[in-house]
Parts: structure tokens; sequence; C-alpha cells
């Protein structure tokens, strides 16, 4: 899912240098790269790459784009061409978080990886920071706009107040938002439906036959649990049930546990709980057994994740999976593409998948 | 714990060109950088950085590198330093490995949250590549290299017939093995005793009345497998335990089970096993209570890894907590020196933990 079409500043060719845009193509006497790219079925990023002689283009495809070059006596910019070459090849990812709660997320390495799997190919490389506030994070992004570092900078974990996206416009900085954007936000975003995931647990709840459902929901302040908060109410709302008052979590085993006795010391304790991480989840089923409740023929559990673990428990975890790797990998080409003076493509991810194990069951009557 | 106390190939101030090693300092006439360094109390590298104004310093070390240039009268060689500030100050981390299996590993993110941490200070950036197989793996770095990206690279999970060691002296780059070294090699290593967790675990367990203990260790083919299986069989020798063949695995949690299930089919199975990771021995204890056996009543069981599910399940898991978070940023800090021409210091890091929980318990008489 797509939010947001426009490009931050800088020029298209992701210089750092304020210069005009290039025109699109008009009447058509002189033929484009746009043209070139086409004509050849390829990105005008893959065009680039083969008249810079980069690795990451199939030969039929570097056939097809020197077919089209020859075809439409098409002559490469040489000054956008030797800006090209001066670029880094390099994108960056700031992750403003304490380095030791990095562990904790499941995301993370997924993404990372998935970032990875997009870039290879292309030859670019990834420049990792973790920052521990928001000055720190400031200086990084403006270290590696001044230093030329990088083409361009996912941005992860946005916030409700998040100063990034108009930072980036400020310095001219190619980004991609990694997850839903601000309201009203210039810069392209990309990311799974939130909503999708708890109208999934809440449906196959309801189908159970659950009617009173609680929620353990994320760390406030960031756009993504918002997004999941209001997916939740919705959600409930159109299946018609009673909402109990989310409780917030931080996404820790900790935090889970805690919110979960919270749930479970109310008059009417919910006979299900969705939670929006699968450590919590875990954590959960641990405290409800502590309480002498069994899962799932007491209380019904679904996490958020498919952490590696989320099948190796007793019982084994509903959950509810999104295919990072792949957001990852759809990221990262997106960006490039952006970097490289590419239109943002409405790139569509694979929907989230839910998995039903053991740890849901018919509430008792 | 160190191992090898060789520099690799390449110049001293980590530049690509072959250049004669600066000569050490001999009797004494001129002042040298580490003359500088020894007077204000700091590393080499603090010396470089406040000459080159980089960021990074504190007001007091910086005042004290000031005033004992000043004292001594040293003279920063102007060629080394415009050497210097060519440099990338960056340092490359290339992991081999599946992308799908990058966020089963709970070492990955935290051992580069520790990378950041010391990188973060000296004002260095860190770029990660992850990839498939042993080819594109020297590409990467012969890459890495060519293009001057990075000032010196990780070398982690060190195969027994690893390439990486002498290919970095090829390439006349700076690198830091990251665990235990090959026997032999020239690179210097930066890990913990790999044998004290597990002499750890095999003492626990001998104390409660263990006497007849299984081991499920990791993949094949690694340095460090090799290092805690060789530590395993002292253990129990130095223990004077008679030894169970170990189990090879591979980390995953559905190669666990069945190693779990291969040994509690011996005919006289164990009361008690150590698994090379956490996520394998959690996944033994589901497979445990699926055979109708109790933990820690019947089984005992040790993880390794202590990943922070470890104390949301039931039980909570006893396991083995090695501070990764300090060993990444020891290994920057490391690095860096070494990459600025300081010579490798022998570092201390913190030794392992042994965290006793509730799943082990003395065996059934």
């Amino acid at each position: 899912m797509v939010r947001g079409q426009d490009r931050p500043g800088g020029s298209a060719d992701g210089s750092r240098q304020a210069t005009p845009p290039r025109p699109r193509r008009g009447g058509g006497s002189r033929p484009t790269i746009g043209d070139v790219a086409a004509l050849a079925q390829v990105s005008k990023a893959t065009v680039s790459f083969v008249i810079n002689d980069r690795p990451g283009v199939s030969p039929q495809a570097r056939q097809r784009v020197l077919e089209a070059i020859d075809q439409l006596g098409w002559q490469p910019n040489a000054g956008a061409r030797a800006l090209s070459t001066k670029r880094s090849q390099t994108l960056g990812l700031v992750m403003r978080r304490p380095p030791e709660l990095l562990s904790t997320d499941p995301f993370f390495p997924q993404f990372v990886a998935g970032i990875e799997t997009g870039l290879a190919p292309l030859g670019y490389a990834l420049v990792l920071q973790v920052v521990p506030d928001e000055e720190t994070e400031r200086q990084a992004y403006e270290r590696l706009a001044r230093d030329g570092r990088v083409d361009g900078v996912f941005l992860t974990d946005l916030r409700t107040d998040d100063p990034r996206p108009a930072l980036m416009t400020e310095l001219g900085i190619s980004a991609l938002i990694v997850g839903p954007s601000q309201h009203g936000g210039r810069v392209p975003a990309l990311g799974v439906d939130d909503g999708s995931g708890v109208r999934r647990a809440v449906s196959h709840l309801r189908s159970l036959g659950h009617r009173w459902i609680g929620h353990v929901c994320g760390a406030a302040g960031y756009v993504h649990t918002e997004a999941r908060c209001d997916a939740w109410r919705g959600a409930l709302a159109d299946a018609g049930l009673p909402e109990i008052p989310p409780v917030a979590a931080d996404f820790t085993g900790a935090a889970g546990a805690q919110a979960t006795h919270q749930l479970l010391d109310l008059d009417r304790p919910p006979t299900a709980i969705v939670y929006a991480n699968d450590l919590m989840a875990v954590a959960g089923i641990t405290a409800a057994t502590s309480r002498g409740l069994r899962v799932p023929e007491d209380l019904s559990v679904v996490g958020f994740d498919d952490i590696p673990l989320a099948d190796c428990i007793a019982p084994p975890l509903t959950t509810v999976r999104q295919d990072v790797l792949t957001w990852g990998r759809t990221a990262a080409q997106a960006l490039v593409s952006l970097t490289e003076g590419g239109e943002f493509q409405a790139a569509e991810l694979p929907p989230v998948e839910f998995v039903v194990r053991a740890s849901t069951a018919p509430p008792r009557t």
C-alpha cells in the first residue's frame, strides 16, 4: 500500500546541489531515458545501470536496453552520467532506539535482510546507524547528507510528531517511509495494511464464538501503533462487538505480562486477547497460566510477527505473519529508483498471513 | 580473550597503497603520535581525531591532547594527515547466510547495536551486507576494498576452512575476527571464552546431581561450534562424567526438537540436555513435554543466549548470557584503532553469565 507520491527536495538525480527539475517529455523530438526504459520494458534505474556498466542487470535486460538505445538514437546526458557515477550507491538506515532493545524486535533483522536482497543485485550497500535520541538522530542524518555518504534513507518507526520527513526535504535527501505515513505527509511511504492483521484476528476469534476480546497494543507515540489501534476499534465495530479499552504496553515481555494481568483482573475478563507482538503474547500465556488458566481452553491468545519461536512453544501460537523480507526488498528497490530519479511506483506488498495454531479455541460456555 | 596479534596486510594508516611501515620510535629525538597519546592518556586514534577535528572526543580529552602536543612540540605529519582525512570512516560487516535465517539469530542485532555504540562517538558508520554464498561474499569484500568504501571489516561466523582471513591480507584491508580464530591465523580475533559457558552449565547440572547429560550442538563447519564442542568434551572429562555423543543441529527450532527426540530415544536417555542456543532449548522443552515428560522434574534443560523470551516462557529457561552489546562495542573500538594504525590491544570482554531459572532441577532418583 502506498501513501504519498511526492518526492522530497533535492534534485532528481540525487545530487546535493539544487538544480531545476528536469522537464518532462513534451511533444517528443528528442528521446528520453523514460522512452528507452518503456521500449526495453525495464525501469529507468535499469537503463542507468546499463549505461554506467553496473552489475545487477540480467543479460536479457541489458540486451533489450542496448537495442532500445540504438533504435531510438538516445544519447545519455554526459553531465547526468558524470553526476550519476559520483553517487555513493549507498542507502542509509538510522534507527533511534536503545541498543539493548534492538534485539527484542524481530522486524529489524528481517527488514535489513530484505533490504540486502534488494540492494545486492544493484551493487548498492546499506549504511546502518543506531542512535539513542532525537538530537543524535538529527545529527546522523545531517552528516549522512553533508558527506554524501548515502543517496537516500529509509525512515522506520515513524512517530506521530516525527520531524524527519521535513528534515529530509530540508536536507534534500531522498527518503522512503517504511510503514504508514503521517497524515498529509509528502514523503512516499511503503507499508502493508496494518489494519488487515487485526481484522483477521477479530474475524477468527469471532468465528470461534468470542464476543469479549481484549487488546494489548504497542508503544504509544508511533504512527504504526495508532494505525493498528484505529484498525482495532474499526474491526470490533464492524463485527458488532463491544470494545474493552486496549491496554498500552511497550512490546517487552514484562509489559505484556502486566497488561495481561490488568485485563484478567477486570470484573468481566476477556475470553481472548490479541497482542501487538508475539513476545507479549508468549508472556501473556505464561501470565495466564500462572493464574491457573489454561490456554486455549480458558483464554485464547493471538500474537503478531510469527517469530521463529512461535511454533516451538506449547501451545503453538496463533499469530499474524508479515512478509518482512519482501517488504525490505521492495523498499530497497523503490528507494534506489527514487534516488536514480525514477518516479515512485505504487508497489504492492504481499498481504499479511493469518497463521492459526493451537493457542486459540472456542470460549468456554 | 585475544587470539593472534598480527595485523593483516596494508599500510598502517589504512590506505590501500603499499607503503613501508612507519618506523617505531627508537632513541627519542622527535616525538611521535604515540608519545602524545601516552602523555594525554588517550589512544592514538583519539589524537588523530583531535588533529583532524572530528567529533566524538570529550572536551577534557581534547584539552589533554592539545596540551600534550604543545608540551612535546609534536608536529603531525602532513602527508599522513591528508591520507587520514581521505579515509571513509566506515567499517564493513558482510554476513554470509540465507536472509530468512538472519532473524533467528539473536547475536546479530545485539552485535550490530554494540558496534554502533562503539562507532557513533567516533563519527564512524557501519556498512552492512548480507550475501548468500562464498562467491558473492568474496566479491563483496573485493568491492568494499577496491572502492575504498570501508577502512576495515569484521569477520563473523568464521568457518573451519574460511578463506576470508587470507583474502583480507591479499586485499590489504584491516580485519578483526569476531569469535575464536582459526588455528595459526594471523588476523587478530576478539571473542569471549566459548568454553566457559558450557563449563558453567556442566558444573551447575553436576551440582544438582546429574551424571548423564546430553548436548545438542550447533551447525557444523564453524570454528565457534568446534570450539564449544571441544569445550564440552573437556568439561565432561574434567567433571569425571561419561560422554553421550553430542547431536549436531543447525540452531533452528525444528532441528532442536528432532535432536531432543533422538537423545530421549536412547536406551538410557539423559536426565539433562544442554543446547547450543535458546531457540533449540525451547523447542526441546516442547518436544519433551509432548512425550509426557515434565521440565524440570523429568528433564533439566539449559539454553545459550538468554533471548528476551527466555524468562517469558514456562518454565523460565536456565541459560548462558553473553554481553554481546559490550562485545560489539569493544570490537568496533578495536577495529577503528587498527585502521587508524594503532596496535591491536588485548581487550578483556566481560565473562559469560550463567542465569539459573526454573528449567533445571535435581534429577529424579
